[in-house]
């Protein structure tokens, strides 16, 4: 019997707890890596997307999850961490144009160092993170130049890179896919898309506005696709559209 | 009388509380800048460090000092952040060879990563960080090629580097520096040492070790220039060498 002896490549994986994120830890866990997942208690507007995370870890076995407390209202900057507005009700087309007030500045590359430091000393060399250039094309951290960008960094800032014992990769599978594609991705490999959480402001009830970006953005997108979004949606939130 | 509608220009300033951060921040003071002092309680072993930022901060008149929580001690790792114990007594040559078990997987990327959300934030282009080539060779982050990568990074990440508003600039005043070039430099600028705060592993009593590799340097370099290093040395740590 030598299947104890298989030892899984490790990989630290961005996990928010949303649609995304959780996708890419399924893909992370198709493709055979033993999944550490790293989530953040950044300051943001509401707990329901940390529980979410850990449903999600829970749900695809990771074998570790940590939450890293570190608080960016300290800097403040935008809707997600300071008191600002989050914009309700924008027509898809304000969406596509512009970088929105729930631009957090340089969080995916804080996010990015610190999955780093988690993986030089786990020794493993691959990390994860659910970026998008399609519907997050207003976000300059989620294109290809940056994370190629990174990930040259990332190679000279550290041991394992300079000592050649390996080369980190970032690896953003759903770099150049719609949001549709992504949940018929995630469908694919079992995620359980009730568990996650997208919203950025939730109601007084708990449930998701529905009327957020990022809330119209994943309801119409379960709508294109013939489906219903299993999270459960404030009653004066509306059709999706 | 134009004076007071003179801005300064703001920079981000990494201080740690040690030689070189002091240095660091005196420098920026002295080109002009309004400093923002960035320090991190990431589980170092001890809180002299701390005291120290706030004190060096206090001494050079920074504009705003933020102590960010990020616990390095959920990935551990290195004699700083985990239960490895700290090398003492050792000689110079073999300093000077390998990376120690000193060195913080990715900490200078977590901590310029955080400096650069609050430089945009703040609308600000330029970060300070006390990397030195010359002392820290063993350290992969900080030599001038990752910090030129650093750099390149930052403009794509940002809304600021990618809407061409301003450049990010990482300064690196004591990259080619030895340690007594940087003394004498902080000495020129008014940097008072004796608050400042190198040990890695202070004992009881509170008192510098003067036996790991950073005391060792820095009060090596004291004596080299004929003077005495001001911090308070504990009883047994022997004569500067």
């Amino acid at each position: 019997m030598m299947v104890a002896d298989v030892k899984l490549k490790k990989a630290v994986v961005l996990v928010s707890g949303g649609l995304d994120s959780a996708t890419v830890l399924a893909v992370a866990k198709d493709q055979g890596f033993a999944c550490y997942a790293l989530s953040f208690d950044y300051g943001q507007r509401h707990r329901q997307e940390l529980h979410a995370a850990a449903q999600v870890a829970s749900d695809l076995g990771v074998a570790q999850h940590v939450v890293l407390d570190l608080n960016l209202r300290h800097f403040g900057g935008s809707a997600l961490t300071a008191d600002i507005a989050v914009p309700k009700d924008r027509p898809t087309a304000a969406m596509a144009h512009g970088i929105p007030v729930t631009y957090v500045p340089a969080r995916n590359t804080v996010f990015l160092s610190c999955a780093l430091a988690w993986a030089e000393v786990l020794e493993c060399f691959d990390i994860f993170i659910g970026v998008n250039a399609v519907d997050y094309s207003g976000y300059p951290d989620c294109r290809p130049d940056y994370i190629a960008a990174f990930e040259t960094m990332a190679n000279l800032a550290t041991r394992a890179g300079i000592e050649g014992r390996g080369k980190f990769h970032i690896h953003s599978p759903l770099m150049s896919l719609q949001k549709t594609g992504i949940i018929q991705l995630g469908l694919s490999l079992g995620v359980n898309y009730g568990h996650t959480w997208t919203c950025y402001d939730p109601g007084a009830s708990g449930a998701a506005c529905g009327r957020c970006d990022a809330c119209q953005m994943r309801r119409t997108a379960f709508g294109q696709l013939g489906l219903t979004d299993p999270v459960a949606f404030e009653s004066n939130s509306g059709d999706p559209t």
